[in-house]
């Protein structure tokens, strides 16, 4: 069964959020936003143990939130800022839908005579 | 083993993204952002079983996305926009911090004679 919905909504928001799901790789996603690291930069200050800095960064690096390059033997992450505000957007249009229906609601509930209905 | 951030980082924000990275449980919070909705109301327009929407329902609910009211037979929906600003909230300040980052390396490589280093 198709979702009617599903064809606007990009699997990749799927893919975002649950990346995001994760306490461990938003504290990598928090550590890249200040600036790129490698990947031993990203497992030592927030005692993740190099494997798993290794498996999150795979979720990360599909839900397009991060991108990594190897030069040599070090491979340095970077966040993907366009993503994030992709993640961001989808939450914020919905919450901006719920205010204006709010706003819309105020304003009629002010004009409407006192005691009708 | 404990990650750090993990202190800083409520389970809320796992259960919330968790409950935003499927694309059927978006479009029940698309829909209830434009009014609360009962669960038949939820299923018809899109193209959900009651049933889907039901288990949706309980996943939204646990991550405080959503809250419904039964009165009589009818469970009634409605978002709830402090936890949607919650999610949103998390992933601005990281885009906040990396374009403030961004910004400061811009004004550098402008204060910086050209040539030098």
């Amino acid at each position: 069964m198709i979702v009617k919905h599903m064809l606007h909504q990009p699997v990749q928001l799927d893919l975002m959020y649950q990346a995001l799901a994760d306490a461990g790789r938003r504290a990598m996603v928090e550590r890249l936003s200040c600036g790129p690291a490698t990947v031993s930069e990203l497992a030592e200050p927030l005692n993740i143990t190099l494997s798993a800095v290794v498996q999150h960064l795979k979720v990360l690096e599909t839900s397009g939130l991060v991108r990594s390059e190897k030069v040599g033997r070090v491979r340095t992450c970077h966040i993907q800022p366009e993503a994030l505000s992709m993640a961001e957007q989808w939450i914020n249009q919905r919450r901006m839908t719920w205010a204006r229906r709010f706003d819309r609601l105020g304003e009629y509930l002010k004009n409407e005579p006192e005691g009708s209905g």
